[in-house]
């Protein structure tokens, strides 16, 4: 699905969710954010369908949030990675999980995923703080790990992304 | 559109999605939350269609984010509000505008949309901080405004929804 009836809207709100193109996108982007890079995961993953998932991808890249990449020859096999613009998205899925975790808790459920510090383990969380303020942001190297709350397929996601994870964390800070 | 195919996923990301239903269940939170009430003033921001717009205004009503609410008997008229778990969407919002926003100055293109500091008028960003960190969580008391790059029909939002605020605001905090 692309954007239309969103272009020439100036809210960046409609932006964002153009590019993304509708919640099929959201949970694609949540697993290449997560790490997984392959089809056949992301299919697992998230159990659409092939239509949709080819579709979607395809939209994802045309949007300029993803890359298309050939990672074999014979037979040809292509890996799916976020651009810059894609991880830029990881903001909006901390935010997505900051609500759904506290809506959780309402229901005294537990967290499927948490964002800690890659070096304390201390667990993380968006605020809003002054733009200039210096001190507060939290040092580079944000972790993911399955929260208490998680399943068998959210610790699945987190443990086969995490290798990839891993070298794009060092790719960024290397 | 329901939530049909997210239920059951244990996934905060899903859940806040399937909440939202599409982009247009977004734009309209967003509507929402910068204090637009009426059908008729949603329509006019939103430039959604007739039957698309009730029925999104009745899924978010039913995933529990809006209050619908009498204000006129003859004719009978109604107001839309964010309830408790609408108003965790402002998050969502931010998260959006904060990455819209970066893709907009990559174009030298300005911001719609400011989120300031209701006191000083400094701007305010999201940020990663430890959970038990305190001292960097900015003082309640957020206001919205128009950016340099607020098209008339964002500028007339804002306006329009500012007494609105205004009033939620003050009953957050009084």
């Amino acid at each position: 699905m692309r954007s239309k009836g969103f272009e020439g809207m100036a809210c960046s709100i409609a932006e964002v969710m153009g590019a993304l193109g509708d919640r099929w996108g959201i949970l694609i982007m949540r697993d290449l954010l997560l790490g997984l890079t392959r089809y056949d995961d992301l299919r697992r993953s998230t159990g659409i369908t092939n239509a949709t998932l080819s579709d979607r991808l395809k939209g994802l890249e045309q949007a300029g949030l993803i890359e298309r990449r050939r990672y074999q020859e014979r037979p040809e096999r292509h890996e799916y990675v976020p651009t810059g613009r894609g991880g830029d998205m990881a903001l909006l899925m901390q935010a997505m999980v900051q609500i759904g975790d506290k809506w959780r808790r309402e229901e005294t459920l537990e967290a499927p995923l948490r964002f800690v510090d890659a070096e304390s383990g201390n667990g993380l969380k968006l605020t809003m703080v002054e733009e200039d303020q210096t001190g507060c942001a939290h040092a580079p190297g944000i972790r993911i790990i399955p929260g208490p709350g998680a399943d068998d397929i959210m610790r699945w996601r987190v443990a086969l992304g995490g290798d990839e994870r891993a070298q794009r964390s060092e790719r960024i800070t290397g």
